[in-house]
């Protein structure tokens, strides 16, 4: 067994030369360091079915240092799961193997890595998930030792101790090296050993090249009850061949071809040996909860209730309804109302307290383990996590997010809580959805169509309480928008969502006194968004539109408006942005938003200024002037 | 002594319980579990001088956990800064005295916090700015035990230990309670104490509410050397009030009217004690280093360059002629190109490791006593640290980033390491400049002024070597954008920026080819964008527009022009965008800006296109056909 897993390793560390040098870049040293963990792990201690990546019983394995993944590859290959063929296309276009592993293209991986320190916490939802459908699986997370230096490793560290994670057991590959210098802590394994220690874990030191001592250890985790074990590894970075082996200057370098050939001479010459990971346990627990019709929460026409309130009330209707329903809150449950699902299924609502990035990571273990995951906290808070989205989106994750407490109108307790950035923050997401509702009805409604949704949707809600503006058996499709208010003498289009549609629905009786009448659109799905209607009211309104939002005037609602109107045969409208433009202060919500000029007395202002601004402009027909464009010479 | 600091203590808790019972929000309980050491720390340690508040030689006081202004206000108030009548006008519109400090407002306060678990980091960046000019002042950090749950927090630990930084105290106030439930810990301080210490601090544990204790624990930390020093300090929230003290439900909660009198009078009754906080020496280090004339690097026309080599070799020259200048990065100097500043001042660099959210927030430290500081790091990574940068913003504080590896562009690496959402992110952020330029030498001449401005400032550099095409001379105001190729005949505009660019002047030449003129504009400033020029350009090229980015559709280079189109007296153009809408691979740059439909090519195609479509639905005169907009009634 020995020769064979040393054999092995080699053939991991020839084949992680072999495929970066044939592609031109990547990481052969990270690789060589990790090849006698990932060979001991592969061969005796992964149970794995490669013909079913995501069998429910499967052990999981994430490659935090995502940068390594030509060992992965490798060892894929070793396994059976891929042919040499197919490792020779590392890097190259259209390749299932990719620079860092993506589940986009490699089913063989759960999620995407290549962004350090996320691997450990998308861990520990992993492991959160195999303890909660009583399924055996382990999860190993293998992480580079510069990694550790990410604030968010340690949120990980920290929870998995708090949910005494014996099924979760981290590696780290200490090879010494980073990218530019010597890490922090160097090879002082004991240093790495006391802060996983103090963080709750059991905590072991070995030789990383010593496969008896990655055996052992293994196995010692393997046993360890009550407590995740931690692997602390000393490694050579570039281990096993001696022109790289511990030296500066080779991260993510590929050996330059003779070198390489070289490199594996040294190693003992290129092979092809299989090896036979072992099958998982064929079991699927029995005795499911099977889903309950879903009865979502209702509310009458003018009551006042907060979209906060609602949220907390639908998502615990679809917990209700629906067993795969898991939440995760950053412990401010008692304000995004998530406390509801907790009280009523504490099994499936998971604590994260004030550590965003695990949070989200997390969620994205259990999403990709199948489970519809609901994550709230105030939405600024999500800027804490934008890095850990963006890679959720590259997993191919499925993940529902919500935010609340958005804009200037929480009030008293300031900028610092108001989120002003996160519909640009998560418009800016791959594939996206992003949704924003004005009332306790259309909340719960559009709620319902999320949890059957692909890929990150956002939903905004809000702190203060507004009225009901809608029955319940109002339908909001995704992608929909409602015209609330319209005449054939609408004389402008006032665009609003969220908190700023009541202030807009103020305006229009406003400026019904004054005998002036404005169409006014919900525009609840910011993304994607109605270009349809929004196009139509443009049309019949003279092409004015006034755009109103609790957001800086970058890159939320406005800029979702004018999505509708670009394109080849379209012509842009003119678009007035009522919108955040200077930092707020505290204070009641009504003198913020009038602070910020985006109350009703602002649209009034606005509605009527525009108005006269473009008739003044004229043709004598009422028609705006146009812009008097150059005539084409083609 | 201990009777006054009893006495102060007491008045701490009664006006923060008057404040926010006045205010009728706010975070009373929090406040009281901190009055003690307040006390202690305002009457016998902190040298501040608060006629000057940003003295170069005063100690610093970060409020981390920013919830508990009213504590700190109370102190501002017994040292006489402010008066009882501003104290009492907490929270309320156009008041100093926000929900969270904030220093835009109240110059009293270096920094803004609110969002947890970044007051450690802007101290560890305070601590290095205090040896770096060899003053001895000392920077307090007063933190929540909620807030050890931020990853963030223990980026800080490390790095203060890391740099040794034994002019740091941080001091915990574990007082049990977090906002809905209890905190991970508890009252374990030793559970916090062992953490503290394997991240390399000295810490002391003691009871947060024996003065005496609070006395030699301070002095303590300020006499050990070498190390920087954590005290443990067990609180009870709400300390004082038996009706709140050690309550659950007392979290961000005023105490009502009579509840607050009651409290007031347990507390031994209002009062209004003065205390003489000590000023500091008055001391400025002699011998400043003065700053030289800027000698920026320059490039030959048609020499390739990469703009992220030119960042690096224009903040060498930045570094050489200012000693303000600063530099950060998170573990790839050797990418950003920040290692010539690193080599050249090292004294001056700070190595921060892969820990961007330390690092940014450490920039803010530096930043708020004076230093000019360039962060850098790939782009994609700074989005780790959105809630930093936010916060930054809130801070008032000047910090300039610069992020490389921007897009597609970047290749093999895949899209872990390609940001995609930069754009959106930075332009989202209050008072921000975002740039990206596209050649070597406007680099420099855009870095050059970085330095000038307030606020964020973001430069989004590309990993690709591309073409000189500016000459050195040539000048780049923020806010402008290049005319690169015009002509009468110009069918339409092509708005490019950075890599982008280069396609755009691709396409030029195989358009002219075919006859077809075309405008290529290099809009550089992406924030604030150069309006006039686009107008301009939009009147001459028949309202056609073509914008190509290497970004997501979403919130960039397309958003930041249509600003220019919008306002009352705007009327739009047609707008095609050319941006990335699908989840990028690995592959060559030139492939994967192909298969992102934003090469050369496309741009090619979409002008065609465009104005194909556009003639056929001309009215004959060639004029695009407007849209029908309806007629005012008004």
């Amino acid at each position: 067994m020995a020769d064979t897993l040393a054999d092995l390793a080699a053939q991991l560390r020839i084949d992680s030369i072999r495929c970066t040098t044939a592609a031109g870049s990547g990481h052969p040293s990270s690789s060589m360091s990790a090849a006698d963990i990932l060979a001991v792990l592969f061969q005796k201690y992964l149970r794995f079915d490669f013909q079913q990546p995501r069998a429910p019983n499967n052990d999981r394995f994430v490659l935090s240092k995502g940068h390594a993944c030509p060992v992965l590859y490798s060892a894929f290959k070793a396994a059976g799961a891929i042919d040499d063929k197919e490792l020779m296309s590392l890097r190259k276009f259209g390749s299932r193997l990719e620079g860092h592993p993506n589940p986009h293209v490699l089913p063989l991986v759960d999620v995407a890595t290549g962004s350090l320190g996320q691997g450990l916490a998308i861990g520990v939802g992993m492991a959160l998930t195999a303890r909660l459908d009583r399924l055996p699986f382990r999860t190993y997370v293998l992480m580079g030792d510069s990694e550790t230096a990410e604030g968010s490793v340690w949120e990980a560290f920290d929870k998995a101790s708090h949910y005494k994670l014996d099924n979760l057991c981290a590696i780290i590959d200490m090879n010494r090296l980073g990218q530019s210098t010597q890490t922090e802590l160097g090879w002082n394994g004991e240093a790495y050993a006391a802060r996983v220690r103090a963080f709750g874990w059991h905590a072991i030191t070995l030789d990383g090249h010593d496969l008896d001592a990655i055996d052992r250890a293994l196995a010692e985790a393997q046993s360890k009850q009550g407590q995740p074990t931690c692997l602390i590894c000393k490694t050579e970075k570039g281990h096993g061949s001696s022109l790289i082996a511990n030296q500066d200057g080779w991260h993510g370098k590929p050996l330059p071809e003779d070198k390489a050939r070289d490199a594996i001479q040294e190693l003992g010459g290129e092979r092809h040996m299989r090896i036979d990971v072992k099958k998982p346990d064929a079991l699927r627990p029995s005795g499911q909860d099977t889903a309950a019709p879903l009865k979502l929460p209702t509310y009458e026409v003018g009551q006042k209730e907060a979209t906060r309130k609602a949220y907390g009330d639908a998502l615990l209707a679809l917990g209700n309804a629906r067993p795969d329903v898991v939440a995760l809150d950053a412990e401010v449950s008692n304000s995004t109302y998530s406390d509801e699902f907790r009280k009523a299924h504490p099994e499936r609502y998971f604590e994260m307290y004030i550590a965003e990035q695990n949070m989200v990571s997390s969620a994205v273990g259990m999403a990709v383990l199948g489970k519809r995951a609901f994550v709230s906290t105030f939405a600024a808070f999500l800027s804490r996590a934008y890095d850990q989205i963006r890679m959720a989106s590259i997993s191919n994750a499925t993940l529902h997010l919500c935010g609340s407490h958005a804009g200037v109108s929480i009030g008293e307790d300031g900028p610092s809580q108001m989120a002003l950035e996160d519909l640009s923050m998560m418009r800016a997401v791959g594939g996206s959805t992003v949704l924003y509702p004005s009332d306790a009805n259309q909340t719960a409604k559009l709620l319902a169509q999320v949890v059957e949704c692909q890929g990150i949707t956002y939903l905004r809600s809000t702190r203060e309480k507004t009225p009901v503006l809608y029955p319940a058996s109002e339908e909001f499709p995704i992608g929909g928008c409602k015209v609330l208010r319209r005449s054939d003498q609408d004389v402008a289009t006032v665009v609003a969502a969220g908190i700023t549609l009541h202030e807009a629905l103020k305006a229009w009786a406003m400026l019904k006194e004054e005998g002036v009448a404005v169409r006014v659109i919900d525009l609840y799905s910011v993304k994607p968004v109605d270009a349809k209607t929004l196009r139509e009211a443009a049309r019949e309104t003279h092409g004015r539109l006034i755009v109103v939002e609790d957001h800086w005037a970058e890159g939320g609602l406005a800029d979702a408006v004018l999505e509708a109107f670009t394109g080849e045969r379209q012509r842009l409208p003119s678009v007035v942005r009522l919108a955040v433009t200077k930092q707020p202060g505290s204070g009641k919500p009504a003198e913020l938003l009038n602070a910020a000029g985006i109350d009703a007395e602002h649209i009034v202002e606005s509605v009527t200024s525009f108005v006269e601004d473009v008739t003044r402009d004229t043709d004598g027909q009422g028609k705006p002037q146009e812009e008097a464009w150059g005539h084409p010479h083609a």
